[in-house]
């Protein structure tokens, strides 16, 4: 795909609007020249927020949207609304190939209705998982899925999502032969649902795919850099995710309130700034953002909600790598080598 | 129960040895007068041990067993053995009701079913469960159940896991009316399995017991001590706790990295550390040691296998505690109050 393809924007979704998306859009753009970007939402709101970006005023195109989904507007409703609002546009100049990617900072659920309706999955995929890359003690991030889109999965799911996140992982890290580990409860070979089991026995008997199936992987083990992409049900993601974003910001809390605790301690902290504020960028979820929804004819990113400008120009990056490296062709084309083996 | 109620300690298990846990035994009896312990093991060695510890020789009696269950032993064959190894005998003091309380090191997976199969579980309970206290940025540990005991659950069973957990929160926390929370992946109503939204609906139905449901908990809010009490089935349970382990170790990986970044950031470090300190014991698990096996004829504490000295004295602490409260016939009650007003 050229590299001058063309991303769609829901330049309204996210909690900070307007000004923090038109410029992480900008900052994404002096990465990724030739990129260019359609910014869906109020014409007259982006004109006037434009004027403090002309480097993105001419790599852009403003494309109206009168309304905008409701962050807690459930997705039934979202759809309906499709034609309106702003993620819905964004979505629909995918499905017209007039764009190769949307982003949207937008309602989670409401994303993932809409661009499954609109986009259809991929022939092969039953369904669309949600794909984030975490940061591990390693060099790269590991890419974790499905991480909430499918509450319950069956091992087809499961092994959908293997081939999908190896896929992925090729591009996003840059890795020719991805190591995939499922989340389960233990080591061993009996641990765990049929339905983990039943994916693992898959996994190990397929050797026609660029992927290392290295088994069961546990939750202390997610950030140590031992494998690339890490396979669960959308339940068992959402937990697992959340959980090590909570643990994270209570150890900082407890940190923080250690270094309070006296003056002694103040004035370590104060010598020490330089390294914590390193700690504190790798731990950055803006460092991290931009989650893909696989398995659909297009690329789909959803930035965090409450992500900055670092944030989403991280996220805008994603999409571009994924329209570069023309994801959705060699998902569809590790599908088909993958059931013409089985 | 009486204060001098009698202990069984498997004297064998743990990655440690025999004398960590004596040792732990030992700094247990100190704060619990009056409590009496079997030390369940090889007698030469358990007798050759106590020499270092006449504090608690005055208030021990050792039990003879020939062989010690293997870490890595199933269960299924771990039961074979009951009757001749430190494990099964210490659970069988409980089920002769010369021991009020067993506490084991070993094999997780051996003891979970060896109490089960010998103490068998209360009226009213189809499941034992595993809870254990974690800590939280508010004054209280949280206790959570099931860690993994059961990898899938109905509705019933985690209707049961609240009554239990509850009671346990009551005597460790010392609450009255503990707050309980659903662990799921989203605040709505309509999120997650049935399991999960029916076990609310009865729930939210109760008003017999001592215990506040307050709905839905998420990954992210595990540690903020705005519940007491967190339900989920043990594939969940399990995921989050070691993911809340491994990334509370992740971070600490991280900041000593980032201390070790400079010569300036090692002498922060140096002045700092009565204060990073603190933060190491709130986390040490050797504070939050003891998960207690809930809904069995007896007490039954699963103390960490690595846990040191410290660690084997909180989870006899824990049993004592359980002990004394009478743990076991306050679940019951709870449980006959439940099924009348159901």
């Amino acid at each position: 795909m050229a590299d001058n393809a063309w991303i769609a924007v829901d330049a309204m979704g996210g909690d900070d609007g307007l000004a923090v998306m038109l410029a992480g859009v900008a900052r994404a753009r002096r990465r990724f020249e030739g990129m260019r970007f359609f910014l869906v939402g109020d014409e007259a709101q982006i004109a006037e927020g434009l004027k403090t970006h002309p480097n993105l005023s001419a790599a852009s195109e403003i494309v109206h949207a009168p309304e905008i989904v409701g962050s807690n507007e459930k997705p039934s409703q979202a759809i309906r609304r499709a034609r309106t609002t702003s993620m819905g546009i964004a979505i629909d100049l995918v499905k017209q190939r007039r764009a190769a990617a949307a982003v949207s900072s937008g309602n989670t659920g409401a994303l993932m209705a809409m661009a499954k309706l609109s986009l259809r999955t991929l022939p092969g995929i039953d369904r669309p998982a949600l794909a984030a890359p975490l940061p591990t003690l390693g060099d790269n991030d590991v890419v974790m899925l499905d991480l909430g889109a499918n509450t319950e999965c069956d091992a087809r799911n499961l092994v959908q999502f293997a081939v999908m996140g190896a896929a992925y992982a090729r591009i996003l890290l840059e890795l020719d032969n991805p190591r995939v580990a499922l989340l389960n409860i233990g080591s061993e070979d009996q641990k765990g649902t049929d339905e983990i089991r039943d994916a693992a026995a898959v996994l190990r008997g397929q050797n026609h795919l660029p992927l290392n199936f290295t088994g069961f992987i546990e939750g202390n083990q997610l950030a140590r850099g031992e494998v690339d992409v890490i396979v669960c049900d959308g339940f068992a993601g959402n937990i697992a995710l959340k959980t090590a974003e909570g643990t994270a910001r209570f150890v900082g809390d407890l940190l923080k309130r250690a270094f309070r605790s006296s003056t002694r301690s103040k004035i370590g902290f104060l010598i020490s700034r330089p390294a914590t504020q390193l700690l504190r960028d790798h731990l950055d979820p803006n460092n991290h953002n931009g989650a893909v929804f696989l398995g659909l004819n297009g690329v789909v990113v959803k930035s965090h909600g409450s992500a900055n400008e670092l944030g989403v120009a991280t996220a805008i990056g994603n999409a571009a790598k994924m329209v570069r490296a023309d994801l959705t062709r060699r998902i569809a084309e590790d599908l088909l080598n993958f059931e013409d083996a089985a």
